[in-house]
């Protein structure tokens, strides 16, 4: 089984902070996003939308996309549980991880991918050129600070993103926060719970690259 | 148990094909889009974004999510399993799902969306108002044929969407295809595996509406 990933990007994060908190080993492999590597029909070939992170299963199955990944990897090694533990808990956080998706990943994506000067022509992931729409920029942006805003008011009635324990919802939370924060120059600071969570999962080794 | 739903919805529809497929009987209940019904406080307490399908456990949790929903109720009736028999068919699953969603179902949201005239200042779900963009628009309808060209060379290598079994991923390219030629007006005949498989695909009676 191999990994591959590119240190600093946030996908693949969601993936490496989940094989730490597992305490699995996983060989890992590289891939040059500035350089443009994911585009090479090489890569293709493992992933159709050119995205990290990729599974390579072995016997030529390669997973392309976080969620899979994570599921697959759950079930080769059930402990310590990301996933949750009943199918009321296990539905909750797939739930609050797709919110996540839409609400915080695309946002930040859709302002960063519309505005980049690196990402002319990459609005979107994949090889076919898609132009940027300074429009859809200013409203990741605006979608962002709903994303902050409703986050907040959720950590006010749960100690997780999830429900009352730790899940991979939270590092996805870190994780687009901290892509998201950057991107969009926001800050956390004017919201109390979610700086407040935002503290506790700073001090997890698996969020401290 | 009780379902919210909308009967002609896309999203709501990824539930009901899902239970017509198990064979379950799961009391629904009609929400009234047009008169802006979700949009009301009562039902934002069942579902934070103001979207149907939700699912009511009773004893107070709702899932507001479809893939959410579904894994619950494949957990509590699992057959027909719909969601994969082992770890990489589960994975395998998930990713083709979650690509028909970012691929399928988000470009056809951004193109009806952001033309329609009863959309304006809805080109987001939820309460906040959120403006039109024209040219997000016709970037959702590029994108729906990049996607029907993409499904089409799927279908090309794979009986079905997520494999060689029918699955809840054939469900969803069924529903996002009707939804997205609609909105989009674009057509399926030029592409023969694409237009080979919807034909057996219509033929389900938990298609049929």
């Amino acid at each position: 089984m191999r990994l591959y990933t590119c240190t600093g990007a946030p996908s693949p994060r969601r993936v490496t902070a989940f094989v730490a908190e597992k305490g699995m080993a996983i060989e890992t492999v590289e891939v040059d996003l500035r350089s443009g590597e994911h585009l090479s029909d090489e890569f293709q070939a493992r992933s159709p939308e050119c995205t990290v992170p990729v599974l390579d299963l072995d016997g030529g199955e390669c997973l392309w996309n976080t969620v899979a990944i994570r599921q697959y990897l759950e079930e080769i090694q059930p402990e310590p549980a990301l996933l949750g533990r009943d199918a009321a808990e296990r539905a909750r956080i797939t739930q609050w991880v797709s919110w996540l998706e839409h609400n915080g990943f695309l946002a930040a994506a859709e302002a960063f991918r519309n505005a980049a000067a690196g990402m002319k022509d990459h609005a979107l992931p994949g090889r076919r050129p898609v132009p940027q729409i300074e429009a859809l920029a200013e409203r990741g942006r605006l979608r962002f600070g709903f994303f902050l805003e409703d986050l907040d008011r959720r950590l006010a009635d749960s100690a997780h993103v999830a429900g009352p324990e730790f899940s991979v919802a939270d590092l996805d939370a870190f994780i687009v926060l901290e892509f998201g924060l950057r991107v969009t120059k926001l800050s956390i600071e004017p919201w109390e719970q979610l700086s407040a969570w935002h503290q506790r999962m700073a001090e997890r080794p698996s969020l401290r690259d």
